[in-house]
């Protein structure tokens, strides 16, 4: 499948060569397209991967990951020139405001709003699915690193047939089909960006390489 | 041990009654010491329990729950007509706003603030433990009725001393040490109220009777 990504930074490039190790071709999109780490990102997979600016790479991809910084996330997509029609975002962002220790959320994403939703909101005909922000991304492209994977990933988003297409590219991650938490409309993304609080408490205090969260039930 | 109860609703019933099959003195405190459900707490319960105004509880117990409505919180602390100096308060509080489908968080305790810390900065002598939101409070006290108990459950305060009190009940309820996260100082109070949108989510979506989240490290 060809994949586009917006953003070059760790969490771009670890999602990117995932799934370029999984078959796909991912073009990687940057603001300009001649940063270091979008030609590290060349330079360190196949053939398959190629580097190109935002709006680039929403062209390239059927499906698009939005791995930008959450602060900057919507001027991001607008800068792609497209209205995403048919396309699926996959939001992987977080509304962190890193000024605060330790970090809260962006007033404007909190508690009432969320990144997830206000993407769908500007780009009503594309198909947005949040997913993979509640855990180091490291891990959410690799998670049988983890407890033999058994550990829980959250999906929101409206579109059925979106959700099922990403839950295909989660369980090409290592994901078991048991451990996706379908948990609504993409209104839900306000659950999985209010839960980084708690993410974030629980690595200042754990102090673990890796971490996450199983629901029981 | 001596403990009150702040709030004569399911909640407090709830904890009371299990404090009480544990072997401590519990008075129930009301608005008033004469409603219905502070009144079957003395009928469903042996004579260690007992029942009275916010004032009369708070002054009983060395230990005192706070299982108030999350909107109304600091206004019952107040009626109690004390300072807490050196008293712990085990806050179990949400402060969910019950006008919006789903709940949001009552915005004054969002994102930069929260119930938690807001009664310690009200009651600056009193030692404020925030504990056991994060789940339905049946479970909350008798945690063995799922997955044999391990999952997961979080502690934040300032105190050390009143955290170990707090964990010492925790584990009499049958939570196992190694389950028990503290998370840090009261201002963490904010990461298990912001989980709570998360765990209305995996409420709505699973509609299960008993929910929880275990951390995997």
């Amino acid at each position: 499948m060809k994949i586009g990504i917006l953003g070059t930074g760790q969490v771009g490039n670890l999602i990117g060569s995932r799934l370029i190790e999984n078959g796909h071709q991912v073009m990687i999109g940057g603001r300009e397209a001649n940063n270091e780490r979008g030609l590290a990102f060349l330079k360190n997979n196949s053939e398959n991967a190629s580097y190109g600016t935002f709006e680039e790479a929403s062209f390239f991809g059927e499906i698009i990951f939005n791995a930008t910084n959450g602060r900057f996330a919507l001027d991001a997509l607008k800068l792609c020139n497209t209205d995403f029609e048919g396309k699926i975002i996959i939001d992987v962002a977080n509304p962190l405001d890193f000024s605060t220790k330790p970090p809260t959320l962006i007033p404007e994403f909190a508690n009432t709003n969320s990144i997830g939703e206000s993407i769908q909101n500007l780009f009503p005909k594309a198909k947005v699915i949040k997913t993979l922000n509640t855990l180091g991304m490291a891990l959410a492209v690799n998670p049988k690193q983890l407890n033999d994977g058994d550990h829980s990933v959250f999906v929101a988003g409206n579109d059925e047939n979106a959700k099922i297409k990403t839950k295909t590219l989660l369980t090409e991650f290592g994901w078991n089909v048991e451990n996706l938490n379908d948990i609504g409309d993409i209104t839900a993304s306000r659950a999985m960006e209010s839960y980084l609080i708690l993410m974030i408490r629980l690595s200042m205090s754990l102090n673990v390489p890796m971490l996450n969260i199983k629901v029981i039930k």
